[in-house]
């Protein structure tokens, strides 16, 4: 509807522009009839280089891209300047304006880019979405972690569909998100960004986010939902010692088993356009510039038609950071041949281009690769055609009822119970008790969100107690210990009747470290500060004690589970979070979270997943001897469920034939609730060292009070292959052990044997 | 001499043995004057296939090759039963005799094993050495990471030429030593066993031992030495999570270039005659049935031509541990097929050999090329003709004084000075002074060798107060803290001028974790029990606290290094160790030790070695902001060294040049001292991500007070290289940085440019 109103301004502008030359010619790539590829074909000659090369940089707003007080368009001299010549897209326009602001201010700064860029291409608005989409006045989920706690997918599609939804209607088309990385590294400061340690559940995730976001690839085009930057290519995970951007060493077969399936998925199956470059190496090659990895492995080997984005500056640190480059225009060669189609942001690299193709004309070829993949991604998206948000719509479709009670629905489903001793949760809402609610994560509104999810017999008493950190600044440092602050908690406890801890890490404790000195990454996975002895005092009040822990890594909580009479562990909930937690605790939903990483004992356990080959485990030294404090997939209820009738359709399979995994899951309890069902599978011998076990399937139910169900899962061959002694996929005879249960160490167990030929 | 007496009763009974077949034929390989291959090679087709598979089994001495109380052999049926097939060797005979009596007893065992197969084969006798001959009656070196701490490559070349000579004179023939593994994982329980975190040290270290244990080679025919044995090939230091047996994850560049060089120049350049496979897998392939590392990189690359020894019972785990063999038949031919020839111990592997063959006859051409290999190493070390150890030689030869000096020698380089609080070290030695020997690794002989080492006006009183573990059988645990013993040391401390107090790790917190439980691997890296209340305390007592370290793995010493005025780092010293400690602490010698490894500040830091990619380094986040605890290659003095005029002879290199590093190295003190002058070099920017630094030439010289040296090095291309983007050796042109100085964090440096073409 906004064409009519307002792409005649455009055309007339761009008339008046190149008027010069003959308008029919030019006009092709605007006809909609064609498609994409002709239209594409059909712009690209027009281009002159400079013009090429400004569709593969992308600008930061903070540049110089503002409104005034009015709302008008503010633009600095030096953002005047590119987009004479256009640009690839820019980051964050409008960031911090709310849905409606954000989507008229879009709409003038499009406007803007499409008449003062010859041709009238407009800009890809680009933004990021960790719980939400990454601006003012958005619905603010859950974390992925939190998502992938959930172990429901189709709630992280809706979460994403909100997303992309949110995200176009106030502007933006494409998303720098999600990540599709393997966290496996609890000093990692970034891990709650991503969807946990394994392959199968990452990839689930990864790829209902993406379908969402998108709106299952129709969305695009529609100009309903945006589309996907699937990060960090490849193993940005694996950083060394956790520290982000340090090398990374992992062996071909782990990188094709483990690291790539979520990425593969994202291409084949999810249809992600675009992918981003990870920071740091890949085995002594540095990502950015990998043609084995963006071009063989992404386009040859997988299909992958979008544009690859360069993380921010990376291609610049090519040269500076890396080392890998002798001077900057050989930074700009390496990405630009590697398959990097757009440079966020640096202007050390593909600035450089113009100039570069001076002294060597055959890079323009290069050069013409990469915009036809950004400008084949707009057509796509349907800027040329319709490039404006209808106003309107916008204010009903962002933060809607609906999205905000997602959000609370998500939570309710992410939120994972490790510990209920005496099962002295759920408490009763409607019995007359006095709660104190301590700790250093209690926020200026946990009380009045508790007081809304319990009865009027319930009150509460609230103190935050002590700050972990100073929050000062880039490098906020840890907090001495307050023994004041802890005494006045105690008495509190003292005088309730429930002692309810908030305990964990802040903002600074964890996350993403690109400050020297930022407590981003750190070296310690135990609770920073006085927690651990807040929890020790509390209980020795002899008041129960119920920790909700808050965090974006996974801590080695000894204390906690030591101590506390129950643990609730809510990673970073939505902005309804402590209403959420609320209602847990008071009984509304059982929880029904499970652990999407291991919890180790101590940070001497790293590398701790539950996947690792078995002989990591078969040993009991000292150091594993207990397991996990928590293991993968763990996570208990205010149910109880039985597991039983473990069932396959055949004992043999083979390479052409399926089975039916059967198991009868009852809920025992008499309050309702949901369980995720969870299908391992054990290669019991193979031509390489294999898994311990891999999760391969799950499914979550919810069933009724005495309610029993049959939970159906399918093993098929593809299941079951992995890279053998060849490096080629293979699938491989023998017997084969399915594990089917409420966690990765608790379940029925049975066996089929394969036979390949 | 010994032929001229003992061989003809071999003959003898040979010929009676064969008398019923031609004997000129069958005695071709008996001919010394004909090549070692020609010998093998008449040898081989006499062979049944049960007698070839004898060829390829060691047995261990305890299934039953005893003396009676009059040292007469007493052999377990089991035992009479093998030897009539002959055997490839076996494992420890007579380890807990003294020389002279395993002398006589392996004497005796191999004129039973001559005679009593077919062909008068003679067995090899093996041992291993990790401080010296594993045997009762020998001479006990420190530890290969107090050699590797040395930096004295003519010290450990020494040590070796002692070892093989001991163990040649108690009948050995083969030492399943040294280890060419790198140990960069503190967690690791066996990290003493190895050199250390590098590289170029653990190449210098491997290689001296090998030609010292050889007597280079020469003392094999000679019948002087034994044959070395590096292991563990591949990657064993890598084992993830430190943890034994666990899987190994390592990329092919970093596998090439910093795994493989010791093993290349122990194959190449020491002529090791054996090479032992690693537990474990290599980046999913066991490495016991891996034939592209055991024959293509081994034999194929490097030309190995001795045998491949199997790690204790390791092809037979492939099937029931490894799980890469569907069963015990399918695991004896992957090793057969890899190029392992011998199997140590099994007897659920090639002992199944001779019914495989029956079913599959092509496999016994793999079974000959095993042979052969064995064979040919007998015919090397001059078995066949002089099988016997001249008795008169032996008591003289082992424990010679000019090896116990050499221990001492040896302990006094490799002491580690790495604190030194207003040089409160040495201590005056003739000034009377009351010293509180204290610690739970106190010996009931430390007392008295400090009493040695000091003169008569210095009193000692000891007290060991604690024991760290309760030392019972295979699983020791750790012990409570005992605060009356603690306070007994304190008290002792108040009345005494100065307490040295010895605290680290005992034998069972740190060593080969093959025991479920065994405290061999372990989690954590501080010290155990209340080692640093211990130090805390005595510091509070006002007097000076001296802490010897004595430890098998790097312990993150926090509260050591900030309570301790001086710290000396002793590792695991010889039989003489606290003497040598004793005369470092009174100035006999300056220590000149330096640290073959990165000590952390928290198990958090790792991985964590020098010479990890730059990029590990850039980001300064909290867990690496301070660095390490202390550096590699770092080692005060009781002198002071002043570098100056680094200079190279050129600052452009070639492809066929070389440039001479020159840097002039002053005492400066009035103390005689020696110091491991350390060059590093860093290639400023590769094709791929590279090393911060790399140590690559190091000289050990000694000054006297005021002297000063010149000392040399050469850069030559062959440095320079490294495995780019194309996996091939790669010399590129480009900026490098020259470092020489005392560690690895303190130097001078300068600069050249490498010119390709």
């Amino acid at each position: 509807m906004n064409k009519i109103v307002l792409l005649p301004l455009v055309f007339l502008s761009l008339f008046f522009q190149v008027n010069c030359q003959s308008k029919k010619s030019f006009e092709k790539y605007k006809d909609a009839s064609l498609s994409v590829d002709e239209r594409v074909e059909a712009l690209l000659p027009l281009l002159s280089l400079e013009e090429k090369v400004a569709q593969m940089r992308i600008f930061h707003a903070n540049i110089g891209v503002d409104a005034d007080s009015k709302g008008n368009l503010k633009l600095s001299d030096k953002v005047v300047e590119k987009l004479k010549l256009g640009t690839a897209g820019i980051k964050n326009p409008g960031e911090h304006m709310d849905a409606v602001a954000a989507a008229k201010f879009n709409n003038v700064l499009q406007k803007y880019i499409i008449e003062n860029n010859r041709w009238g291409i407009p800009g890809l608005f680009v933004t990021e979405s960790y719980n939400g989409v990454d601006a003012e006045g958005c619905t603010k989920f859950g974390r992925p972690i939190n998502s992938a706690a959930s172990f429901n997918s189709d709630l992280v599609y809706k979460i994403w569909d909100v997303v992309g939804k949110e995200a176009r209607l106030r502007g933006m088309h494409m998303c720098h998100s999600p990540e599709a990385d393997l966290v496996r590294d609890p000093r990692f400061g970034r891990m709650s960004e991503a969807f946990g340690e394994d392959t199968y559940l990452t990839t689930q995730m990864v790829t209902n986010a993406i379908k969402g976001v998108q709106g299952n690839y129709e969305g695009l085009g529609k100009g309903t939902h945006i589309g996907a930057v699937a990060k960090h290519f490849a193993g940005y995970g694996q950083v060394l010692g956790g520290t982000n951007f340090a090398a990374i060493e992992i062996s071909e077969r782990t990188l094709i088993d483990e690291i790539y399936p979520p990425f593969e998925a994202a291409v084949k199956d999810a249809k992600t356009l675009g992918i981003m470059a990870s920071h740091g190496d890949l085995n002594g090659i540095a990502s950015h510039g990998n043609p084995e990895l963006l071009t063989g492995v992404l386009r040859d080997q997988w299909g992958f038609n979008g544009y690859v984005v360069s993380d921010a500056n990376d291609i610049g640190r090519l040269h500076y950071f890396m080392k890998v480059a002798e001077t900057p225009e050989a930074a700009a060669l390496l990405g630009l041949n590697a398959g990097v189609d757009i440079d966020l942001y640096a202007e050390d690299a593909y600035a450089l281009l113009p100039e570069m193709v001076k002294k060597n004309p055959e890079i323009e070829t290069l050069i013409d690769r990469s915009v036809r993949r950004v400008l084949r991604t707009k057509f796509i998206l349907g800027l040329f055609d319709n490039p404006y948000i209808k106003i309107s719509e916008v204010e009903k479709g962002v933060r809607a009822k609906s999205s905000l009670d997602l959000a609370k629905e998500s939570d309710l489903e992410s939120i994972i119970l490790l510990k209920n001793e005496n099962n002295i949760l759920p408490l009763d809402k409607n019995k007359p008790t006095k709660i104190a609610l301590l700790g250093p994560l209690v926020k200026p509104s946990t009380k009045k969100m508790f007081e809304t999810a319990a009865s009027s017999n319930v009150s509460f008493i609230a103190e935050k107690g002590f700050d972990l950190t100073d929050g000062k600044g880039g490098a906020p440092n840890l907090l001495e210990r307050d023994p004041v602050a802890i005494e006045k908690m105690v008495e509190m406890a003292r005088k309730s009747d429930v002692a309810i801890v908030f305990v964990g890490g802040d903002e600074f404790t964890s996350k993403e470290a690109f400050f020297t000195n930022a407590i981003g990454d750190r070296a310690s996975i135990d609770p920073v500060g006085a927690q651990d002895e807040l929890v020790e005092k509390l209980k020795a009040t002899g008041k129960p004690v119920i920790v909700v822990l808050k965090h974006r890594r996974t801590l080695s909580i000894n204390v906690f589970s030591e101590q506390a009479d129950a643990i609730l562990d809510t990673w970073d909930l939505s902005e309804f979070g402590d209403e959420s937690t609320a209602r847990i605790i008071f009984g509304d939903a059982s929880p029904s979270g499970k652990l999407p990483v291991t919890v180790p004992r101590t940070i001497g356990q790293i590398p701790f997943h539950y996947s690792m080959k078995e002989i990591n485990y078969k040993k009991g030294y000292l150091f594993l001897k207990d397991g996990p404090l928590y293991p993968f997939g763990f996570g208990l209820s205010y149910a109880k469920f039985e597991y039983s009738n473990l069932k396959l359709s055949n004992n043999d399979m083979t390479a052409n034939s399926e089975i039916e995994v059967t198991v009868e899951v009852k809920n025992t309890s008499i309050v309702k609730a949901k369980e995720v069902v969870q299908m391992y599978i054990k290669d019991d011998i193979g031509s390489v060292t294999r898994p311990d076990k891999e999760l391969k399937a799950f499914e979550k139910i919810e069933l009724n009070p005495g309610e029993s169900k049959v939970v159906k899962f399918k093993i098929h061959p593809k299941m079951l292959e992995f890279t053998g002694l060849k490096m080629e996929k293979t699938l491989e005879a023998g017997d084969y052990t399915v594990m089917v249960g409420t966690s990765s160490q608790e379940y029925l167990k049975t066996s089929f044997k394969l036979k390949t030929n």
